[in-house]
């Protein structure tokens, strides 16, 4: 077929529209042998069925593989250069109890972000040494809870930040081990990456001050300091970002070592996944040996042993695994004027949009989607998906080719969206957030339920007067 | 004092860092005696010490004047031209059962998006026949409740909708009351407008199609024509974007005199707001009367009678009636290389961000903020407000200039997030959305309850196994 004038450069028209690209779908998602899409066993329509419209799908066997192969890559590539690693899973990319015990039971620890998400996590009976914190303005509650816990390591963000801690870890008669975070200048972008001597953002302290405030952590009884924390970006397919900041880490870290131990490194996370079949990405073992070959190099260059190595992924692990499922509800073709003469876009509107995955209209995000109720040999035709809320810029994909008989009532699965959709959902409109099953093996169960309408109006003072604390009046 | 290098080129700097602009804060926000920002005669401090911090506010009798101060103004300029005018507030702005029953009781209708909306309306007590329902694709079920609850107007947006509608009023044995909403090729931005044949969105149906639809509208009984609806853009403040609306709509509106009545004109909602010092706001006053003019003017072209007229405002009711306080949690200052050597952006980090206010990194927009908890006579310095979540993008306040002696412990206001703050709000990294605390007349009490920790974890079926069907499986 010829491609629609329309269509992003990158989108190349299919030869068959029901074709579920290598990568782009979680690992356990097929079209069965009548042509509807399952995912490990489980029909869409079934899943739709029994839980509702819209849905998140979380493709378990997948997640859990995922989550194993970055730890065995990273372990085996690191071993090789006589380095232990830890991989922390992001748990802001998607956290519910039941996705933390995956983690844990594939060998994770866990990156929590927040007071809630330590909530979480330790509710769900994670160990809290095999918690992280983080956070560039954690509170003086969050730091004592993640200190009362016992979590394994706080990254300290800022001077202040490390007074607050070692302030809780004295008062609860602990030591806490703490990373300082860095802001090495580094930013990693997809294809490129950019490198200042420092960047314009609010996490972290510069290279040129590290010295100073490990010199006051290591002067504090209650902190035990465990060595630098770099975050260089999202979504990153190519090594050099890591590779650069790496380079500037490792000669600070070099020098610290000069005034007491550094037993680790974390490079952070940010590891790239592919939503659509252009994104190209590099096979973590790839990138492992890479990464481990970056650190024997600048460890050599310094003059100093390979440290130990913390890594943090979301993304890579739960981004894959999760597809969203929805339903058309209208379809509209619009005609729009280009330079040669007009074109058709088919507006595909389903019943979800940017209150379940906020991330086109946040960041202009491409995503890639199927029919999933059926296979159909129509000719495809260029579409976008757009949700239904009161909004233009509410798009769920916004281009990608579908069977031309796509109609009111078709299933339509998302893929990809496992990370940074659920967690970044929102009421807007008064739509409730859909609720996530896990599907392995044939069967499939909700993980975290989905809102009513009656949750969305629990909170209404108006409605339910007893819901404030009696409407105070000062 | 001299400008920051870093501050964006429309950003003055002031003399005076404590001043709240004109038009900025909410009519009954002012400096008390003592230099505390007060809302409405209650303190800042106040406020947060009972309700806590992060903490959404609305000036309750600003809301209600500026509902009646558009309503009047519009009602004045049309009545001159002989024309009625019904105000619909639109609801995806901010609704509470509070806010609709301030609304119904300034004169205003109210716009609904979802069925979600519809049932927060209809809970409230507002009469069916005042409220208007929207949307681009409307669920069978969401136009079945509404022609059930006699809704006033469905606004149509597609062929199929208008069978969906009369099917569900044929049902219920009643006649419903709809608009068609048109696809103008208008958009509105703030300082210019652009025009084509049609818009590359998802709303509506083009001019051309228009006489159509509405044909077939009046060929069934289960539905009766109101007139045209279209919504040009948002943060409007000129008024020519919406006068060449007027001229294509009425030119299509007069064509439809010819097959039997058009009661009236409805043409959205749109009217800026100033966010900063800088944003020059038309007077609803002269926007009104300018409007009135066009439709005048081009019903007198067109040679039929004035019709009646319905506007939509949303953001421009609610969004200068809120603020937000915040407190500062950690400083920062970060040296960025500029073209003339380097200037330092003091971060200054607060305890909530892109949960409470998703604006800044969703659209780039602007806001202002101000020390609430004191004055300062220090030397101002250019500031970023930036959230508490593990995301560099997280900014509340792009840039202004505050107090150089702010400090952890400060509470923040943040102005006119009124509008698509609390309606837009996630839990993004486990953080609870804040309470919304409505003052009046030195009274304040909560109208939407705050969520907590235990709201987060409720429906986590791993946690709460009976939070769910039981976790069914198939
Ligand atoms: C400090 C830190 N670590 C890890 C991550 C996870 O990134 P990703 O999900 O892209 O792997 C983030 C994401 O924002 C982060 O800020
Ligand atoms: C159809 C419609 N009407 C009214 C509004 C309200 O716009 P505003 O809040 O800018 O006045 C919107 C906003 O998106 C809209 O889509």
């Amino acid at each position: 077929m010829t491609a629609n004038p329309l269509a992003p450069p990158w989108l190349e028209a299919p030869a068959d529209s029901n074709a579920l690209a290598d990568g782009v779908w979680s690992a356990n998602a097929r079209r069965a042998s009548g042509g509807e899409l399952e995912v490990a066993g489980v029909p869409a329509s079934a899943l739709t069925a029994e839980f509702g419209s819209p849905l998140y799908v979380l493709d378990e066997a997948d997640a859990r593989a995922r989550a194993a192969r970055i730890r065995t890559s990273f372990e085996t590539a690191f071993a090789a250069i006589g380095a232990t690693v830890t991989v922390y899973y992001a748990g802001k990319a998607f956290l519910s109890a039941e996705v933390a015990r995956w983690m844990d039971e594939e060998g994770l620890a866990i990156d929590v972000a927040s007071g809630g998400e330590l909530a979480l996590a330790l509710a769900a009976g994670i160990a809290p040494s095999r918690l992280g914190l983080h956070g560039n303005n954690k509170s003086l509650d969050e730091l004592d809870r993640a200190v009362a816990a016992g979590v394994g390591a706080v990254v300290l963000d800022s001077a202040i930040e490390i007074e607050r801690v070692a302030d809780a870890a004295r008062r609860h008669g602990v030591v806490q081990r703490v990373r300082l975070r860095v802001n090495t200048g580094v930013h990693a972008h997809t294809h490129e990456y950019l490198a200042t001597a420092r960047e314009d953002q609010k996490f972290g302290v510069p290279l040129g001050e590290v010295a100073g405030h490990v010199a006051r952590i290591r002067s504090l009884e209650s902190l035990e300091f465990l060595g630098l924390h770099s975050h260089i970006g999202s979504q990153i397919f190519d090594v050099s970002g890591f590779v650069e900041a790496i380079g500037r880490l490792l000669a600070v870290h070099a020098m610290l070592l000069e005034g007491g131990p550094v037993p680790e490194l974390n490079i952070g996370g940010g590891f790239g996944i592919a939503y659509t079949s252009v994104d190209r990405v590099t096979p973590i073992e790839l990138m492992a040996e890479q990464l481990a070959e970056a650190v024997a190099r600048e460890a050599e260059r310094n003059g100093v042993a390979v440290p130990n190595i913390a890594i943090e992924p979301g993304r890579a692990v739960i981004g894959p695994a999760g597809l969203t499922l929805y339903t058309v509800g209208t379809i509209k073709d619009v005609e729009v004027a280009t330079a040669f003469g007009s074109a058709v876009r088919r507006y595909v509107s389903v019943d979800g949009g940017m209150s379940d995955n906020v991330r086109p209209a946040l960041y202009g995000a491409d995503y890639s989607t199927r029919i999933a109720g059926r296979a159909s040999d129509a000719e495809p035709v260029l579409v976008r998906i757009a949700g239904k809320h009161c909004e233009s810029g509410d798009i769920v994909v916004h281009a990608d080719y579908l069977p031309g008989d796509v109609a009111p009532g078709d299933l339509l699965a998302v893929a990809a969206t496992g990370a940074y959709c659920w967690s970044l959902a929102s009421n807007y409109n008064y739509l409730v957030r859909p609720p996530v099953v896990a599907v392995a093996n044939g069967a499939a169960r909700v993980i975290v339920r989905g809102e009513t309408e009656a949750d969305l109006l629990a909170r209404d003072t108006g409605l339910n007067p007893t819901a404030s604390g009696e409407g105070a009046t000062r």
